[in-house]
C-alpha cells in the first residue's frame, strides 16, 4: 500500500531513478513488511527555477 | 472546498480529462454535498519512467 | 496505477468514504481503463482551522 | 523545516516565482520563526487543461 | 485557482494559521493577480516523529 | 534538496520510522549525491478507513 513521492530539484538519469525505486521498495519491504507489488514510488524532477530555499530560487543561487 | 489530485502514469486525452473532472465533481456533490464551484480537480500525467511499482520503473516493465 | 488524493475540509462518514472510493475507482476504470486493483484513493479530512479560503480560516467564517 | 507547495493554473514569470518564494519564506520566518534556510517552496505550474473547477477544465472555460 | 499546501513540523497556534493564510493569499493576489476567493491554503502540522532531516527524526534531535 | 513523502496505511513504530528516514536519506546520498542535511522525509500514517484499493476501503477488506 505505500505511496512514496520523491521530489528532487533538477534532472535524474534513468539509472538513478531505477536505483531509487528499487531501494525505497526494498527498504519498505524489509522495515515494514510492505509488499513490493503494492508499493508505488513516483519521482518528480522539479525545475530549479521552481524550487526555492532560503527565500531564493535555486536557479538564482 | 474539496481539492482532488489525480496522478496517472502516462498520458490522457483531453476528453478523458473532461470526464474525470466532471465525474469526480458530480460524485463529491452527490455524496458529500460539496459545491462544484468550490471543487478543484488537478490531474498529473506522470511519465512512465518516473513511476515505480514492485521495485521497477513502469517504462522497464 | 492511479493514485488519487481527496482532501476535504471537515469530517466524512464511513459510508461517504466508501462511496467516494468506489465512485472514483469505477470512473477511472470506465474513462481510462485503469484496473481497480491498481487504483489507490487516499482521503484526507482536513480540520477547518487548517483550511484557508479568501484569506480566512474556514473555522472563522 | 517548512515545505510549501504552491500549485497555480498556467505559467508564472521568473520574477513572480522569485517574489512568491521570497514572500512565503519571509512570512513563515516572521509568523512562526521558521529559519529561511530550512524553508523549501516548490511551485507547480499546472496546465489549464489539467485543472478542473465546477466540473469543467479551465481550458474549456 | 491557487492551491497552496504548507507543511510544518510541530504545532501552530490558531493566530499563526490565520496570519499564514492571510499572508499567502495577499501575496498571490499582489504578485500574480490570483483572486483571494479562489485561493486555497491547507496547513499540515506534521508530528516531529514523522519528519526526518539529515537521516534522523526531528523528535530524536 | 529532496523532499520525500511516504504515505502508508496504518501505523508504524518509531523504530520503523527511524529506519525509513535513515534508509531513504542514505539512498539519495549514494545514488544522486543529495546531501543528508538537505533531505526531508515526511511520513504520513493514513487511517485504513481513509485508504481505498480496488474500490473498497482497506478497513472493509
Amino acid at each position: 500500500m505505500p505511496y512514496v513521492n520523491v521530489k528532487v530539484a533538477g534532472k535524474l538519469t534513468k539509472e538513478q531513478k531505477e536505483k531509487i525505486v528499487e531501494g525505497i521498495t526494498k527498504l519498505l519491504e524489509e522495515v515494514a513488511n510492505k509488499p513490493p507489488q503494492s508499493t508505488y514510488v513516483v519521482i518528480d524532477e522539479v525545475d530549479r527555477e521552481n524550487w526555492g530555499k532560503g527565500g531564493k530560487l535555486l536557479s538564482d543561487l
